[in-house]
């Protein structure tokens, strides 16, 4: 990657579907869900071979900065951008945006979650490759997953025509973004094959996606002027603690992707790629022997158990199940979760019901 | 009742079906499961409107008297017999009559488990002095339990013809025993209306069983005699430890009751018996809401959950359950138990199973 090649890691966020391990201020990418390495140190450690650390921005908010800081002391203090709230990730990318054109117009940036996992860091990297390489030619570049199944839980974009011009790859004009579908239109989409699951992985070059927030959130686009005009004066955290407060929280799909222009999608497929995005989904990224089951951090002793993860975190406790089958335990500290795995979307309704009922220790 | 009449209560056991609540050194009878006495509290308590505390006797080990004695201040010490090694209930049962026959020849002994729950105790009693009645006519009485269901988890006794003579109430001669069936023929059993559960509640005079022993087991009638003999003197322990060592372990069931003489069955519909023999049962017990949940000692959200016991140990832990049925969960300390409820007999195998691997500490 040339030096005007940047990766902007966006971990603003505090999930709920991981809980009750992740909670309020433990959100899940400082968490090692998946061994021992935290979610965003693996996020990291995915980039640096293509991106040195100097390279890596970070947009987040100041209650995470300091775990993060201790997580990966490489990445220069003056590469964290704070958001003084969370505003959706259209302003945070703004942001990044806005302060990388300051300080290199020709920067190409690539937007990575920070809670992600990926199994195959080669294709990774080849991937993001190539995105640099197609963004360099005034694309928004989008990482699609190819889909594995009817997944309701995802956005889907649809493939247009193949991009003209020479690629070694296929990419594909974005023909139109789907929110999360229904079952039945899920099957059509997978049968179809026309369709890649929206990963949140985005490649563009600075001035592009400023544009295009200049032509689409006009509002963000004058606040990120006078944000930048401050970066780096003594007056940058006030200017931009005064102006974020203004800003209308909206994510990046809806506020500029589905209006853009010139939108390709690059898909991916045996990228082994998983967002953790619920407790069901830890199946497919940790190894389950042979009955299907998996336990992380806990004694697990199974009679007649079947596809059950068990989550601890002791692990001298014992957790016996009999009888279990497509099951997931969580047993962390004031809390016990014990739920079916095709049920594992509605912890977010269960940490909803807390927060309304103000039973704020359990969060 | 008479002066002449006494309630043994048999405590000596430490049941494994209730793991992980009840452990090697706290056996269920010394538990608050069902509320806040202990089952061994709630046995005492249904017996003092009958018997006076001096009337009523306790069978047990050493480890468990002390803890009985803090739970239950009234009996005099001198009414716990104390196994000094577990030998079975015929022995137990033996050493009682013994010891009773010494201090009151005519003695009249009720044989009673320390830990089963009576939901109606007027019943309990009428029933009680119906078979102190018939024991006085020299009959060794069971009091059998009406089945409400083809349970496996029994004994039968099978009734014959009713008992000549005038009783207020349906008693009969027992014509046959019934190990636990399988589930065909309890069944069958249940179709008959000729059969009641072996509930191991036992009257009968001090005389009549002591025969019964002499007859049948020989060896154990012989070391009666030498420990009665020597009960209240100095020699009193050695003896009994001396004799104690040398017995086979036996139950009364296997070891007098199936050849006896002369024994009836009083059977009870309605005693609202259960002999919390494994956590299933205790739906049974306790008082499930709407979906059939039941919460001991832990703060339940229940999600599309049903027919599911919480039993905790801890009133600040939440235990979230989301897509749960027929579950049962056991949260106790070191040890987590989450188990359908038609495999709760299995419990007893995971306990074989840590014991044999000397996982002595979850014991």
């Amino acid at each position: 990657m040339d030096e005007h090649s940047y990766a902007v890691i966006m971990a603003g966020g505090g999930g709920t579907r991981l809980w009750p391990v992740s909670r309020k201020n433990q959100p899940k990418q400082l968490l090692p869900l998946l061994g021992k390495e935290t979610l965003f140190q693996s996020t990291v450690n995915r980039l640096v071979e293509l991106f040195p650390s100097q390279r890596i921005l970070v947009v987040t908010v100041e209650d995470q900065m300091h775990q993060m800081q201790n997580q990966v002391p490489d990445i220069p203090v003056e590469n964290y951008l704070i958001e003084t709230s969370p505003r959706g990730t259209a302003s945070a990318v703004g942001l990044a945006a806005a302060v990388l054109k300051k300080r290199d117009p020709d920067a190409v940036m690539a937007v990575l979650p920070s809670d992600h996992f990926i199994r195959n860091q080669d294709l990774f990297h080849y991937l993001l490759r190539a995105a640099f390489d197609i963004a360099r030619r005034n694309y928004l570049v989008m990482l699609g997953i190819t889909p594995l199944s009817a997944s309701t839980a995802y956005g889907y974009i649809q493939q247009g025509e193949p991009l003209k011009g020479e690629f070694n790859y296929p990419v594909y004009r974005v023909k139109g973004f789907k929110e999360k579908p229904n079952e039945k239109t899920a099957h059509e989409f997978l049968r179809s094959g026309g369709y890649s699951w929206n990963s949140g992985m985005f490649v563009w070059q600075v001035g592009t996606i400023l544009s295009e927030i200049e032509k689409q959130m006009p509002a963000l686009s004058s606040a990120l002027v006078e944000i930048s005009s401050a970066w780096g004066t003594p007056k940058q955290n006030e200017v931009l603690r005064a102006h974020w407060r203004t800003l209308k929280s909206e994510t990046i799909d809806y506020g500029i992707m589905e209006r853009a222009e010139n939108v390709a999608v690059l898909p991916a497929s045996g990228l082994g790629w998983n967002d953790v995005g619920s407790w069901d989904t830890l199946f497919d990224v940790l190894f389950p022997d042979m009955t299907g089951n998996v336990a992380v951090n806990a004694q697990h002793l199974a009679l007649e158990t079947n596809n059950t993860l068990v989550y601890g975190t002791d692990n001298e406790r014992l957790i016996v199940t009999i009888g279990l089958d497509d099951t997931v335990v969580v047993d962390a500290g004031d809390v016990l979760l014990i739920c079916k795995s095709d049920q594992a979307q509605k912890v977010r309704d269960v940490v909803e019901h807390l927060k309304k009922h103000r039973q704020e220790k359990y969060l």
